[in-house]
């Protein structure tokens, strides 16, 4: 038995309570090394004739991936505690495996076994519950409508002239509403705005004032009426939380350059020494290296007091339902359970989106986050579908791998895009094939998590790197591609139709070296995706028990 | 390459920040595999001519056990950011590990690799300095000292009477006073009280009120005294707090007893139905089983508003140094929270002790506990030393694997014990073969890591478990094992004198398979420990770069 590939640690994703009352236990070895795991649970405190009494259950294999094997156990401890350990079995040999390593004869004592002391309610992650079922928007509205040109900036080019990285083009709220028959139409039911606070740039990711809407999109008027017709139309709204960093000309950070040390605010950056110089030697923390995105101090108790209120005012005065938080994992991790402390005493089923573009596990354990970007099934979806830069088997194994990495209930509500206003246009990458799109948009709508929509990208729109990914919204239908508009919409509502589609328990089952195959199961419904990414027809042979299935797509036998 | 037994996961005890500048970064891989270990890392944002910049550094072969090499490597970020990857070299192929797995070729963007995004200060795990410098002393109060037989209970046994699990002996306060010269002898310079608040029995963990000092123990006056006493003499003050539960005579309790669900205290508890049945068939959730201590809701708001106003309390009032917690492990973690910002806010160097007998690594990250009272230390040195259940390689290997589960500060002041109230008498696990007890002693007291010496261990006390591990403190030189106490008091003593002996880096280093021999290093300082185990004498070679050292033991050369 390849014993030093075998690994478990309790908490994170390999011991975790699911709900109230169920613990998911998991274990990893080699691939293949183990014909059967058998966990041994019990209670510490129930002991009889000086024996710790315990039960066992068969655990499943639930996933592969290149280098491993994943086996799990779904237990309810009735009393909330448990110790468990793993009779490991490879044919050969079976050992028990547990905190104290491994033993050819079970350990009669529980002392030895791992430990998942109680399962406390309020530590258990619980995104809301609504997260599921939405479909998302991304919207950047400077580029998305243009409904009221009064608002304009003095230097603002027509609409659909390519843009650079200052260019401005007079998207505004009233823009959104008036294209909400767009979106209804689509069928999303979330609009993640990225900021719209007063700043000096176009993507507004350098705040100026975080309790003012910026005057090119609107006013408070305009900002609640679009949350009301959002809401109206069961649209959620959730903004952008520019927490790491702030703008040049926020006021604060001015009256440092200005008062230098004698500033009161001069504790709320990272400031190594007076005076400030936003030259090449940079005296001060930002965002990256660049000058006009100061480093917030978010452990000074001022700037935590002032971004917990920006976080609650626009729940409490607006009513938005989400904060997306940039930069997320450049933040304390104590400023963030503070944020969700305060966000959720407020508005509980608010929903608390990082974006953290690797391995976000030490924030996605119920007292920071509900979700991430998930850009890690975004770098695998994309090197498979769009890049063609990896098999089918390599494409599998990397996203059992991050399936894997995460508890079951945040893979539910993973925030997956294709793409964003800080990656190339996903048609783009795809190389301009509406094909490969196709499929990675079934692919995305039909994988475990709540999906996102890259304004546009739903009607074909192209563009490289940043500004390019950022041009204006094609509203003149003759541009746009409705097939693609079309495809999309029927994904979507397949979602709504099948609940299994969109929330299913997902598992890879190979049909064919060619093809990516998987399962959806949801009660009694199982769906069966096959995906052919390659430019030839293939034969398959449909596994007999979806002999008499639907045909989900024509809604035929 | 055994890929699959190659294992890194950022934050916990595999990357961390040791300080607000310092990143500790380790990789764990089968024992034996790699030949060496290079670490790429370099900050996400720094690129030139479209490539990422990174360097490159040596990992450190820091330890191993049974199944794993450990490497390491210390970063000190410029930024405070890191990307980072591991070049596995074993001598026939070279491969480099990332996030997204291994690759032949070195992956040129940083997307690849692992993330610690940010070392921000307020998420460093930082213990109280002081403690590293701490020997601590644990008293029972109720059989350490009978300074004022007024308060004794109406039914005080005889000091030194055999105890039953609810007999009584009279120890107070005053007692303690009387005899902190035994303490200030021995050399101690901490004393961890098991609880002292009012409660029905001789161990007072079924507390009846948290905000006052049980009658049999002393009054307020008195405790302040004793606080002021150990104070003038260098001696903290830990106390311990009872938060998992409350005891049956608790007046929010009893108020439930009386008034079923219309109580207003009905949301203290864990109540499953009305009305409370402490019979066989519990209706309401306890420590264990045990009806007479109910589990108590700290995840209600008045909860967590009482407990923590106690927390605060003792320390305002009564100036004490810290808090061992009770059941630790069974509380949640949000709680736990709480309780560190308040005690904290306070008392910034207070100290804050989880009673957790198994990995503790989730409580051990900055935002709950300085320390666990470290049972995975005791389990390996007593089935070595004690009950001689282990060989050398096996005692060391354990040892390994504890250490390097959790982060090096985390070790640092780990709360090591060889026996508590909870386990029989260290001797007596010893079987009373005193020469053994030395022994553990000497690694105790040389060991990483903040010792307890359980009262009256130290001058050769015996007794099973509970409640024979609790008898009266003995008085009588006569009855007291002297030698062993000038053992204990001499190793204590070079502690002080040499700080490599107490907070050196810890290594172990084989000399023969019989002995166990370690190094500890600090700064200029090196010293060598050698223990023999066995019953009989061997001849050892010193290494050579210790030919011309100083025998600490004796001061000679």
């Amino acid at each position: 038995m390849l014993r030093s590939s075998i690994y478990h640690r309790p908490k994170n994703n390999f011991a975790y309570a699911y709900d109230e009352e169920t613990l998911h236990i998991r274990l990893q070895a080699q691939k293949g090394d183990l014909q059967d795991v058998t966990l041994i649970h019990g209670d510490p405190y129930i002991w009889e004739n000086g024996e710790w009494i315990y039960s066992t259950s068969s655990m499943k294999l639930v996933g592969s991936d290149d280098l491993f094997d994943y086996w799990q156990a779904i237990i309810c401890p009735p009393h909330a505690r448990l110790r468990y350990g793993f009779i490991c079995n490879d044919g050969k040999e079976s050992l028990t495996y547990t905190e104290r390593g491994f033993f050819e004869d079970v350990p009669t004592h529980c002392h030895y076994y791992f430990a998942f002391p109680f399962l406390n309610k309020i530590d258990v992650f619980s995104p809301p519950s609504w997260v599921k079922d939405t479909v998302w928007y991304q919207i950047f509205p400077e580029r998305f409508g243009n409904g009221n040109p009064k608002l304009n900036p003095t230097n603002t080019l027509s609409w659909g002239e390519t843009p650079t990285q200052s260019s401005f083009f007079g998207g505004d709220f009233e823009g959104v509403i008036n294209h909400l028959d767009h979106l209804i139409e689509l069928g999303i039911n979330g609009i993640y705005f990225t900021p719209i606070f007063k700043a000096m740039t176009n993507h507004k990711y350098d705040t100026i004032d975080y309790f003012e809407i910026d005057p090119h999109f609107g006013d408070k008027e305009t900002f609640k009426r679009l949350v009301d017709e959002c809401h109206k139309r069961d649209i959620k709204i959730m903004l952008d939380a520019v927490f790491n960093h702030s703008g040049y000309y926020f006021e604060p950070f001015q009256d440092v350059i200005k008062y230098g040390e004698s500033s009161k605010y001069k504790d709320w950056f990272h400031i190594a020494k007076f005076p400030l110089n936003p030259g090449n030697q940079l005296s001060y923390r930002t965002f990256s290296f660049e000058p006009t995105m100061p480093k917030l101090n978010t452990e000074n108790k001022d700037v935590q007091n002032y971004l917990l209120e920006v976080a609650e005012y626009w729940i409490r005065e607006f009513d938005i339902d989400g904060w997306r938080l940039d930069v997320a994992n450049e933040v304390d991790h104590h400023f963030w359970r503070l944020f969700r402390n305060r966000v959720k005493a407020i508005k509980p089923d608010a929903y608390i989106l990082g974006e953290i573009w690797h391995d976000a596990m030490p924030w996605l354990q119920g007292d920071q986050f509900d979700a991430v970007m998930n850009y890690r099934f975004t770098n695998a979806a994309i090197d498979f579908f769009a890049k063609k830069q990896t098999t089918v088997e390599q494409f599998q194994n990397e996203l059992v791998h991050v399936l894997q990495s995460y508890p079951q209930h945040v893979n539910e509500v993973a925030f997956n895009l294709l793409g964003s206003h800080d990656t190339a246009r996903i048609l783009t990458v795809c190389e301009e094939d509406t094909n490969r799109l196709k499929l990675l948009y079934l692919f995305q709508l039909s994988f475990t998590g709540t999906p996102c929509i890259y304004y546009g990208d739903e009607i074909g729109m192209t563009g490289g790197d940043d500004p390019l990914c950022r041009k204006c919204m094609e509203w003149d239908e003759n541009k746009q591609d409705l097939e693609l508009f079309h495809f999309v919409q029927k994904l979507i509502s397949l979602r709504q139709q099948s609940p299994a589609f969109s929330k299913g328990e997902f598992s890879f089952h190979a049909i064919n070296e060619s093809l990516v195959s998987y399962r959806k199961t949801l009660g009694d419904e199982e769906l069966l995706i096959i995906i052919n990414p390659t430019n030839r027809s293939l034969k398959v042979k449909f596994p007999t028990s979806f002999a008499d299935s639907i045909d989900l797509w024509t809604n035929k036998h």
